[in-house]
């Protein structure tokens, strides 16, 4: 009996690396079957579940990034969009300082990183990644280093690496061409699908995570087909509620670049004029970010008390909630009940405050806790999870939800300027 | 006629340090009358406009700042909301580096604070924010600063300072009771409007700007009372055609701060259940926010071709447009019509090529310029000229945008938990 218990404990741990509340149910009874027979049918097809399975890609990185973090001090990163968003994110939630993201045009913050790794520019690793080997922005910022360190007597393409796909591009045969490391982005997995292959893995073995983890968390994800179904059906119900503000609010300080992620996965996916037959696609929600107890400071008024557009999902962090660093004495008499009470338990507190007050002000909202005390792990279940979520509701509104038509006006006008 | 146009020319330089595209007018024929009406109306009231003549807070500010400067290398900002915000974004368009900002309650956020400046504890000054001078996050939080700092043999009280209400309250209480300098929040100036006041100004005395333009380019933003009565038009109708969010694009890598600053003073604000009569409020926006050529990578696309429901105000600026950076030789033949071209020109030609592209796909948009070459002086500018938008939205529409009721149930519960 009391093995069976065991069992019973040790299977709830493991398969629940995201756990909901109460109100939103994952199990296969209320689950929409349509959702999930769209989940059948469309996931063995998509190219990033690949991902989580197939280990090339993790030994590759692995095997590089342990060079690199022998060899080098510093790191530049040099790409923008999806070829950037989910490394800063990494970057950001392991902590790991000494590693710049070069990801726009401005020369303002291209001065400041160069001036930082100026002074140790031989102990610097380029790493460039672009999917397509073509992003203007990318082949220019790299370019301009290698001016500047070329001044400074310092040839950086000898310290360069590439993440790109295979094929014939500027960057991968600029890569061949000088003999340099280069890894792979497959061919059929989009940028912001991408992050889990040496795009986001080669980051995350230089930022100190566990990569064979990191694929056991998403190969985790893989498996929670109901807790996926159960989530689109949410979404697609708050869509319906014409709710066109989906506020993601994670209580945990280091995941304000995830959130920048999890927008432009949204965002580039699921933002189309028309569906896969031409009609006119669905409405679907705007992407938006909140953080932690500061943002409660900031647009929890606008929340509670204004339009009833949005639908709030609240993220509970098993590493930030479980923190027993405690106050021993307060300087002030008026918080003498928080003596002694721990950074977890007040942050706990909050962020089911305010679930509790959303909703007793009539807001859509979810709460969600998430099991991260492998840290590795439970990243690789949030990207390969979200990603999941994305894909099948647009798979559900026969979304082509891998192309982003939108951008390509902008690209060309910029071009007509530039060339003109 | 030469000093004629000289004067024209000089009279066009001084106020137009925000320019409009040429489809928002601001001349007096065209501006809704009973807009300024509403500004002639209220703006002699409104408390926050004060900041912009009187010298007591910036004389006061930047005596401290200065003694601060002479005396630290390290620098802790304990607040959050409006009490920090504000001075966060200050710290980041400067640049100022060994600044912290301690406005959450995660303890991995805090101990990353922490180990950056216990070895320099001794050269730290802590500076506590909170205008009620009772927000329970910032007294406990400098308590576990106390703490530590104790373990370490130092007394950071003897390195505090303050910023607060001068009324009877825990923090201006403390400050007395130990002697130390104590800098004062004006009672009807609410947090979020308050940046112009000690709360901003001792950081950006801190940060190197210089007051009293900061000062100058506020009083500028009072004079402009014909654009801000165009641009509170453009809005109304934005809000009338049921765009339901209004997104701020700024074309500065240095501006995420700014925006969380907007999204809180415009959220916090506009976001209200009933209007001052106690009937429904009308519907105001939700703000967001988007940085340059990265987010084209990343939100574009569902601006571009998702619902029509969003409002886009781009934002360039003539210190990152006028860059003379330039890549004197290109690595790749693929962007040789690159080769010798300067940063500025890029994200100009970027950020003009979006807004056209987006014109074209009929998504509402604005495009501001904003002379930033004096940066105290714009940032005075940019801050007053807000905080009269959002006040005049307010005032227009019959709002108390001064309070903030959303938040207190939250708060409440919170409380009632932790003193279970």
């Amino acid at each position: 009996m009391r093995h069976f218990f065991f069992m019973l404990l040790l299977r709830n741990m493991i398969s629940s690396i995201l756990k909901f509340n109460e109100t939103l149910s994952s199990s296969s009874e209320v689950v929409n079957p349509t959702i999930m027979a769209k989940i059948n049918q469309t996931w063995p097809k998509l190219p990033f579940t690949r991902l989580a399975k197939s280990a090339d890609y993790h030994i590759a990185s692995k095997e590089l990034a342990d060079k690199l973090v022998a060899k080098y001090t510093h790191f530049v990163l040099i790409g923008i969009g999806g070829s950037s968003m989910g490394a800063r994110c990494i970057g950001e939630i392991t902590g790991k300082k000494n590693i710049y993201f070069l990801d726009n045009v401005d020369s303002a913050e291209f001065s400041h990183i160069w001036s930082e790794v100026k002074p140790h520019l031989t102990k610097t690793a380029f790493i460039c990644v672009s999917k397509s080997g073509s992003t203007i922005e990318i082949l220019w910022n790299f370019s301009q280093l290698e001016n500047l360190a070329k001044e400074q007597g310092c040839d950086i393409i000898q310290q360069s690496y590439y993440v790109s796909e295979l094929t014939s591009n500027p960057l991968s045969n600029f890569a061949r061409k000088h003999n340099r490391p280069l890894l792979e982005v497959p061919v059929d997995i989009g940028g912001r699908f991408s992050v889990l292959s040496p795009v986001g893995l080669l980051i995350a073995g230089i930022c100190g995570l566990d990569i064979t983890e990191m694929q056991r968390g998403a190969a985790a994800a893989l498996e929670d087909k109901l807790k996926v179904a159960a989530i689109c059906g949410s979404f697609l119900d708050s869509f319906k509620r014409k709710e066109n503000i989906t506020l993601f609010w994670f209580y945990n300080s280091g995941f304000r670049w995830f959130g920048n992620w999890l927008q432009q996965l949204w965002a580039e996916s699921l933002g189309k004029r028309t569906d896969r037959d031409g009609n006119p696609a669905p409405a679907f929600s705007t992407p938006m970010i909140a953080i932690g107890s500061c943002d409660q400071h900031s647009i929890l008024q606008q929340v509670a008390h204004g339009p009833k557009d949005k639908f709030v999902c609240f993220f509970s962090f098993h590493s930030v909630e479980s923190s027993q660093q405690s106050v021993k004495s307060v300087l002030f008499d008026e918080i003498k009940f928080m003596e002694g009470r721990n950074y977890g338990e007040l942050i706990a507190c909050q962020s089911k405050a305010t679930y509790e007050a959303l909703k007793q002000n009539g807001v859509s909202s979810e709460f969600f806790s998430l099991d991260d005390s492998d840290k590795s792990k439970s990243l690789g279940y949030l990207f390969m999870f979200f990603q999941l979520v994305v894909a099948t509701l647009g798979e559900h509104e026969n979304i082509n939800a891998f192309d982003q038509p939108g951008v390509t006006l902008g690209k060309e006008i910029t071009l007509q300027m530039l060339k003109a």
